[in-house]
């Protein structure tokens, strides 16, 4: 099988090397390089094998048919210019190029399952972030058919595990701080995926506002988000609509009973319930998604993407 | 000082050993018996003392001047009244005896700082279930005030630790499947703590609907509770309204940062914090409250009731 | 390829789950049924795939070419008999057939890198105890040298995660009583798995005594075990013993640096390394091995030895 | 009652936050100052009370009657001295001035129980480190009596939580690096923690090497260190050795039963039991001993001794 030449910027992370891992074991890629500045010259194991990392400034992006890029927000997209000048088709894990960042520059966004066909034929893709992938493939079903209650809120509470925030010396990711704890933040100024979410919910057609509020909790990997979402009317079998939705789709999964970490972990999905809030006036439906936020949250899904680019077929080399 | 007599009922749980310890540090309290059947004739040392579980069926009703329940809910209801039947003051802390049970039987509900009159002078008080107390906690000053968006949903996302399940032998709390997971739960048969939320924000004046939807985390002790609620009308500074509502109140904290589990495991608080939520057409506040499940969720309520029933200073005893 | 039916006994707890999952996904294996008599008609999902336990008594022996037997200790001989009677090759998990457990009976013992030949050819294997697989190949390479001080004590201080333990309804292992602990146990009774040790010891030519203190380790899944060794005489460059020992073995990792769980989580792999005491007048190693304690500990030794006793190669449906 | 005015260096580790927190708490101790270079400015909430972080360097050292300092190692020295000069009493939890340290300059060594008379008469004493506490307290009866084998090497395996390593930005520490993980560290470049243990056992008369190997626990905090130790002859009650050698003591439980962290986690004690090998012909005793570090592995230790060299009662302020 043809092996694709692929570069990964930003591959020091948590997302860059579970990338790192997941173009080694592909079939039909091969890592030509891995850029990590702050590392430059590590030799860390991954996949059984021994890969050096080099520097950014460094990578020699004509050899690559295609780049992803996990480097952190706001140094990116310098990178993914000049990847793409190369020739190299680019998957952007940073938030750089995303709908609603407000500098005007975005890329096709890469929330494969609702866009497929952009990412088909876009020569860069803007990968989504975990959140807005969890809660993006939970409401779509609804937005998209119109059955949000028009110009309501719909309140998102969601969780993720600690690598969510990056391979990040910070204080409050000490063990120390986070074992025993949980807490919600990013209460006073906004949280990134949020504007993220709000272009997508519209561009679906949907009229609702996003209360968001994220939460950390003492787990290495994953995202659970619990939304409330008031709809037109009761609907008496919710689940048939997420079925119907999402048919076909392997790494969608749409469960009667609620999802959880366990059952997403270093798996390329997400996982979704529907169910009815009991004893209100407003017919409220409660979608729960849990997703692993290092894979369908990002690098899982920047190599799914990447197959679309590539013309391989969508599902090789992702753990189901 | 004078040491009253107290008896503890179920004590070998999370909550019963808990109130045991408290009531063993207590300078105006003193251990007369422990029950608990399973664990009957079993020695444990708690704060320094070594306990013996006697059984509930045997306990010398007549030698207490108080008596804790942390009986199983279903059969703790009889004892509370065998108890009260031999002259002692009573505190309930399973859901027997709480409004929204259903079945008629009620006690005066101990959500201390709301209803300390109906305490004060009441023989035997219901405590709140610890989901309970974080959410009213947090909502009343907005519900008493009449601010809440009449007919309006408030939406409560909220996460225990493991001890909220009691010390039960029940395979999804084995430490090997509650590591690394997290995932919402009584989705389809509704929460025991829902009817009492339910309850006691009609009794207070609310007209408002709510979802709750608990969560189990993979840690040992704490609530989180996050709660979406919509208002009447723009609230310039809300944090104003729970500051007047608690002042002087010693285990209530209002903050102007999101409270964390670690800020009040192993206290007898509730800490809440609120926030207006951005970019919504309807006003809506953010309130978030943490409470130690088994401090102000539990035992450490139940002794701030006992403390009001027996002419007690409210905090005599408790860990701030 | 042929694919050769395989029955799993006791499939419901967590070494007889991951030996499901890895003959699911095993190119050479095909899972003709699991039991699970506490579970029997529970359907689980295992690999992608529902299966349904079924009744020990009701297993179909004779349509198995090869059964693992999960049971419990002291239940587990009987349906080894029963199968082997029926034709099967069987590899058997509990320590009933190993050697040191005094009843006689004892079946070749599969610590496949010491005892290849033995396996490859019999019928039934003894499965070595997940404590004694990592002690054993951590000690052999000295052992089998002679180079040990004769007579001396070996002081094995080693942890495990909870999974050691079983799927099993223990108050000891609930997560509330196992989180931020760490203990040592079976101090006073001795461990299952120390005549085992001795047991082999004493087979490779050892002439030492052992002392096994095991610790129960707030994770869900890993052994590590600390080993000081007195030797005979200084040993300049003690790697090289066991690099030589182990030359082309794919499941056993030699490393100048100390392993540590997450090196060996889910990989059939052990992973050693040895260093000389500093400062000691008694020349002493410092012996540290790592396993999966249901890969390589169980679930994945047990297909180790089976593709050896169907004669599939031997790495064939191991994670590395 | 007298408070003695106390300043604290290096108050914005876990170990001086502890200490911070244990004088705010004292009946007989003032809190002067609390000094924290990189923090300097920063107000923390300790024990109910806002406390500001000065600069080491404009501490006033006049104002204090005894300073704790849990400065760096290297760094503390200096800042003993001139808190001395200025005429306070100095506790110094750094390893600066501990015995063995080799550049010659020790101060009394404060294991308290041990070394009471030196603590009592000190101007300066140097606070044990955390695993010296555990493992001194469990050894000294032997080595007092003379009842190991002489020459015999003594081996420790030791676990830690991660506030062993103080509050310090190491992404080893990280959350997700540490949980579900466990390993030995130190190996090659021997633990600060040695020296002082083999100063200790020699100046009791002890004439044994020891072998010590640390491991880094997935727990905040809690020190548990297994020992094994050959003696000159068998020893059919060990327990009573330990229980004579502390009888009186109230921060040394001598328990039957093997100890646990949460024996020991938040309380000022070490907590040991002993246990002869089985079947092995060199006798030789299983110690185990327990510990908070950040109590009597640290902060806890450096209030008792303070208490002694004030005159202030040994066990004020100390939590059992």
């Amino acid at each position: 099988m043809h092996k694709f030449s692929i570069g990964v910027l930003g591959a020091s992370g948590y997302a860059g090397r579970e990338l790192c891992t997941l173009v080694l074991q592909h079939p039909a890629m091969e890592l030509a390089f891995a850029t990590a500045n702050s590392q430059s010259g590590t030799t860390v194991r991954l996949a059984g094998r021994d890969i050096v990392f080099t520097e950014t400034e460094k990578a020699p992006f004509k050899d690559a048919e295609l780049v992803f890029s996990a480097l952190p927000h706001g140094a990116s997209a310098q990178w993914v210019r000049q990847a793409a000048t190369g020739g190299a088709k680019v998957v952007d894990l940073s938030s750089d190029l995303r709908p609603g960042n407000g500098d005007g520059a975005t890329a096709p966004y890469g929330l494969t399952e609702l866009m497929r066909e952009g990412v088909t034929s876009a020569s860069i893709v803007a990968n989504p972030g975990c959140y807005a992938t969890a809660v993006l493939i939970a409401l779509a079903p609804l937005i998209k058919r119109g059955l949000t209650l028009p110009g309501a809120t719909i309140s998102i509470s969601a969780a993720s595990g600690v690598t969510g925030a990056g391979f990040t010396l910070r204080p409050d990711l000490l063990f120390a701080e986070v074992a025993e704890d949980f807490r919600a933040y990013a209460l006073g100024n906004e949280h990134r995926h949020l504007p993220e979410m709000r272009a997508i919910v519209k561009a679906l057609g949907g009229d609702n506002d996003l209360i968001f509020v994220p939460h950390l909790l003492p787990v290495a990997r994953g995202i659970l988000a619990t939304i409330t979402v008031p709809v037109r009317e009761a609907i008496t079998n919710p689940l048939e609509i997420w079925e119907q939705e999402y048919a076909g789709e392997p790494f969608v999964e749409v469960t009667s009973s609620a999802p959880s970490l366990r059952d997403v972990v270093r798996r390329n999905v997400v996982r979704v319930s529907v169910t009815n809030a009991a004893q209100v006036r407003q017919p409220t439906l409660i979608v729960i998604a849990a997703i692993d936020n290092l894979m369908k949250g990002a690098a899982g899904q920047a190599v799914q993407n990447a197959n679309l680019m590539l013309g391989i077929p969508e599902p090789m080399g992702l753990p189901l």
